[in-house]
């Protein structure tokens, strides 16, 4: 039997698009996470800005929760909907709507891939200079609501520094059309930065005009083989201080182990315990003299054991291959993901603590870490073992996301780096935030969303 | 008789220095605009922190009303105190509390000036990259309040991008610590971004992290004379396509008569309508024969009239001197002063329908046109005539204000590009920002601010 609701909502919206089959449901109710059942009332998919804010209103004056919706390739239980909501789908809304290539700005429905995004820039000759993995199936409405981070943050920011404007549809179901491209507007409080990161809990975006960058130089990868973790931190001094750095990850041997399983060529003849790829500008006479003097520099103080450096843009991709499979690679264990981030100076002293703390406590777990040094972002992800129950696997977890958030919190660091909290972090977003921050946090959320509407119980609970 | 309220203050924060002298009331009492006559209750300059929240809970208790206070440098008001509230200066909170090699931060207390800021990264071999004319008086705290730009712009963006961090108290009296200098923190709204550009109507900002930048490159300096508005546009797509430019200023005949009439020598024989002051990276053969192209370029298609380009850095400063000598200059003659801003692709369609409107409406007045074309900002001063009484000269320039906001309005622009709103541009809000918005601005206020006593009047007003 339909629940009755469906039928309001289709009258209320004739030409909007709804989704009720059982297998829709599961597939738009949930998330990367796989850790929460899906359980939607329905999915609408609105054709346009109207459309979004006809359903919006359609859902406060019924009392009914929506989740804002994109690719769902979120790691924190995001876009989860595990209790009736009605998931808002920007599926329908895609399109390129503009470029301007004085303002060097591309205008987007937010439900457009970051990858089409990147395309569409590209066809212009310009780049959109954020990226990750999830590129083809993420929307750049998600990437905004959690403030996307990603493999080149160290050299362009997060997506934050790339939104010249925005378009949103509060909880109220008013549209806002947010710094609408400008330079410079210091007119009242900037909505617009406080959208980027709210993780559907304010409105539901439908538009953003992107600024575009220059394409980017010429580039080469090196892959290093590190005996330690301490030489990690002096390999990133050493790269950064002489050459032009586009990215800088690095990863364990654990980490290699999973990728290789699924099938990638091993880099080196023999095993070692981390590994660091640098992507870099190059090119000309003076930046190969800088590469093997920063590589010479690296390995006479034993820092690194082992390298290589791409010489086509093949080896190039080749060796990012090894770096951007880990998360796909791991996806059949179940992992449970720690996303955290320290200032860069901290660390050294964050790593030791988190060390020997996870070692203390995930003796039994195999624990996979990587990350982006150079923005302080450490991924650490725990497989669940086959033997082990999925809730009690998450129980411990929790513990250890506990454990971890203290010492985070004493080295002035962040439970999300760049996943969001989402579900998955919510009870230890005091870690981070302070109780004041926290209630400022929901006395805003009341102001653009008063029905307590929209996404609710993400981030935090609303009192 | 002293006001019993301020034995009152003294009594809750015992080492809190207070100034009620008439001459410091006048001092502390204004801004650069001189248009609201001061009249606060009293001075108060706590020195530190915790002596802010004294006062702030003080004011919350007593409903007495608080202007936060940097270099009052401010051209809209923002810092005026004109009906008896509680100035709160930060002047003695100007230390630099630490810099960081690794994180390339410097953290500073609020009422530090932005050239002692520049000096302390200077001293570190890195540089604060956010530059203006006001950069010996203007504090840090009063840059965040309004999100300050400048003449770099262009090239480094505004003060936001540069804000790692920074430490509020709120309205409520809480200490807020803000971001904390992480590259990434996915972890709920980012506040921090709500309170920059704000304008002390959410709190007192007391401390800041902010990014370094590497120095700037050697850089020439380049004067040109133009026949015509519309040459602008083509001589900006040309520079900004060939140069590498960290600069790109323009101004009217006018704003140099004003300059000259101060003692500056003028840098051509003949008279021009138009001049653009452009700055780029220089050295090396590439730079120097892109430079002579670009010039090449713009006189053979009549773009340009004259032309200088400088051959060392006196002379750089001094062609600097004809542009960041025009506010100064114009200063005896208390201008009113637009501060608007469009997309830089709406320039040519906005400058056309400015110049008709104000040749229009201000045929008797000596307008100075000045600005920075590639970030879409135009300051457009009206001088008063010496036998114009200043209530008739300020009712005039708003109701001109209010038609040239509805022509911002049609090209989408902003009434404030970079002073702010504070009280001088209030009335025009509604043309940048819709009723949402502004009702939006208000709640969040409220949330922040709960009794109204952080900058009343500012921006809005509270309903």
């Amino acid at each position: 039997m339909t629940d009755p609701r469906i039928g309001s909502l289709q009258q209320a919206v004739p030409a909007l698009v709804l989704k009720t089959a059982a297998d829709d449901l599961v597939h738009y109710g949930r998330d990367w996470t796989r850790r929460w059942a899906p359980a939607p009332l329905a999915i609408a998919l609105p054709g346009d800005a109207g459309e979004v804010q006809a359903v919006v209103r359609w859902a406060r004056a019924h009392g009914v929760a929506i989740v804002p919706s994109g690719g769902r390739t979120g790691l924190s239980g995001g876009a989860v909907a595990a209790h009736g909501e009605l998931v808002l789908s920007l599926e329908r809304m895609r399109r390129v709507l503009g470029f301007d290539a004085v303002d060097r700005t591309l205008t987007v429905q937010a439900g457009i891939t970051l990858e089409a995004t990147q395309s569409a820039a590209g066809e212009q000759g310009l780049a959109y200079p954020v990226d990750f993995a999830a590129r083809g199936s993420c929307s750049i409405g998600g990437n905004i609501a959690t403030n996307a981070g990603g493999i080149r943050v160290l050299r362009y920011g997060n997506t934050r520094e790339w939104v010249a404007g925005l378009k949103l549809v509060t909880g109220h179901g008013d549209l806002l059309d947010l710094n609408r491209g400008l330079v410079k507007n210091s007119s009242g409080y900037d909505l617009r930065h406080l959208v980027i990161g709210s993780e559907g809990t304010l409105g539901v975006v439908v538009e953003a005009t992107l600024r575009l960058a220059d394409p980017p130089p010429e580039t080469s990868v090196m892959l290093l083989a590190l005996p330690s973790f301490e030489s990690l931190m002096q390999v990133f001094a050493e790269l950064r201080s002489r050459l032009e750095l586009e990215a800088f990850e690095f990863f364990t041997a654990r980490a290699l182990h999973h990728v290789l399983a699924g099938g990638a060529q091993a880099p080196f003849a023999e095993r070692h315990p981390f590994y660091v790829l640098a992507e870099f500008a190059s090119g000309g006479d003076a930046r190969e003299v800088a590469v093997l003097a920063a590589f010479e520099h690296c390995t006479t103080r034993g820092w690194v054991g082992d390298g290589v450096i791409s010489q086509s843009r093949d080896q190039a991709a080749q060796l990012w291959r090894l770096r951007e499979g880990i998360t796909e690679s791991l996806a059949p264990h179940a992992p449970y993901k720690h996303d955290v981030s320290v200032r860069v100076s901290a660390m050294p002293a964050f790593l030791a603590d988190a060390q020997a703390l996870l070692a203390r406590e995930y003796p039994e777990f195999d624990v996979v870490w990587f990350g982006h040094v150079g923005d302080g972002n450490l991924h650490i992800n725990v497989l669940r073992p086959a033997q082990m129950d999925a809730d009690a696997f998450a129980a411990r977890c929790g513990q250890v996301t506990a454990l971890l958030a203290a010492t985070l919190q004493k080295h002035g660091g962040s439970i999300s780096a760049e996943h969001g909290i989402g579900l998955a972090k919510k009870d230890y977003l005091a870690s981070t935030r302070s109780p004041e921050e926290i209630a400022i946090m929901a006395g805003i959320k009341r102001v653009l969303d008063p029905a307590g509407i929209m996404n609710p119980g993400k981030i935090f609970d609303a009192p």
